[in-house]
């Protein structure tokens, strides 16, 4: 879910040397990206658009429309290259270069986001761990000791970090993130349940695990309105 | 993000007794929701669109649209009454009750999610926890004790689960989805980067958190782009 985009390539024209490419169709190439890698580790060299539009969970009129703003347009019976299609969309995404994340916040999500091995696997390497609170300061997760708060725009700097994960109450988020900013992090995925106000050129998205449940207990009442096993 | 939508309002009529939302509106809810609670609780009765729409990050008129769906208006010159409108919101998404969660796999991410306070204070509760792995099940987190998968269907039942939340790994997911439908749960959280194939009916929302760090990597990679500092 995308809080605040500024500079998206939906509002503002491509340049030259970049394709411009929907921010709906952004949000659907790691989807796609996920479903060419399980494509390729089960001995594909090709897929058709509709085996990979099921392996994507999308129709397959979407996903040919996506990877046209790639300039991949597929061969008529034969399908799209898997290995091909792999690279231009890594090469797309900034995946061809490891990204270092600082993570704030190791509570019981901090904890979690630490040591999802995911992160790893799909581009990405846990760089440094932050904590407000003395007791946590120290504390080794992953093989990462974390670091006092007020540390982290040195770390920042010391560590090329690209992307800010906010895991704190809401409370503290703000501060972290005006901290994240003016050290020079344009990119910031927030968990925690709030809005953050941030300059322009810096992209957030934002995690709320509750929405997510609020948003499926709709439906769920929904389906009970229709089968009327409810009463409004 | 929505993996797969069935029975979506977006794309079937609505009934008589329950409002016709489009999808976008209704993912947009329980942002207005955390808002309206944030303003009643800085004491607050009443609430211009313009506050309320900064407070969930969107526009007002947006806001303003997204709320005419659920007949409320707002009053010129005064704005929303904050109480009146959580009431509003709360019914339509279901909250009125609180709903029970099965959560499934109490790895990092699924012992993080069972310790998440957040869902409590939102309408909903963990009601049971599960592994697979027998070295798991007995284990206590937060006064649950993890229960074996098998137990999966009997609990459904006794406790009356609204709601799966899969947090185990890609390869057992699909699996956990076939006992949790089989079962009678018509909604699902899936946590596992996979896409889950569920019969019509049954919602399911899909968080990857590998995908939103994906999504921010193609932001960097772009602004890298146009302010000259990467060769493309």
């Amino acid at each position: 879910m995308s809080q605040q985009r500024t500079g998206s390539p939906g509002n503002t024209p491509g340049t030259p040397d970049f394709p411009d490419i929907p921010e709906a169709t952004v949000a659907r190439l790691p989807e796609y990206l996920r479903a060419l890698h399980s494509l390729a580790e089960a001995g594909h060299d090709t897929a058709s658009s509709e085996s990979l539009a099921v392996a994507a969970g999308v129709n397959s009129a979407k996903l040919r429309k996506d990877l046209s703003h790639l300039g991949s347009n597929g061969t008529r019976g034969v399908g799209y290259n898997v290995e091909r299609l792999i690279g231009q969309i890594e090469h797309v995404l900034g995946l061809t270069t490891l990204r270092a994340v600082a993570l704030v916040g190791v509570g019981n999500l901090g904890h979690a986001l630490a040591g999802y091995s995911g992160f790893t696997t799909r581009g990405f390497h846990i760089a440094a761990l932050f904590d407000a609170d003395p007791t946590r300061v120290g504390e080794r997760i992953n093989n990462l000791v974390v670091r006092h708060i007020d540390e982290l725009a040195a770390v920042v700097d010391t560590c090329r970090i690209a992307i800010g994960v906010i895991a704190t109450p809401a409370h503290a988020a703000q501060g972290v993130a005006d901290v994240l900013v003016n050290s020079g992090v344009t990119s910031i995925l927030n968990f925690a349940p709030c809005v953050l106000s941030v300059p322009d050129g810096v992209d957030v998205r934002k995690v709320d695990l509750a929405v997510e449940l609020q948003i499926l207990s709709f439906h769920e009442h929904r389906k009970a309105a229709l089968t009327g096993t409810v009463t409004l």
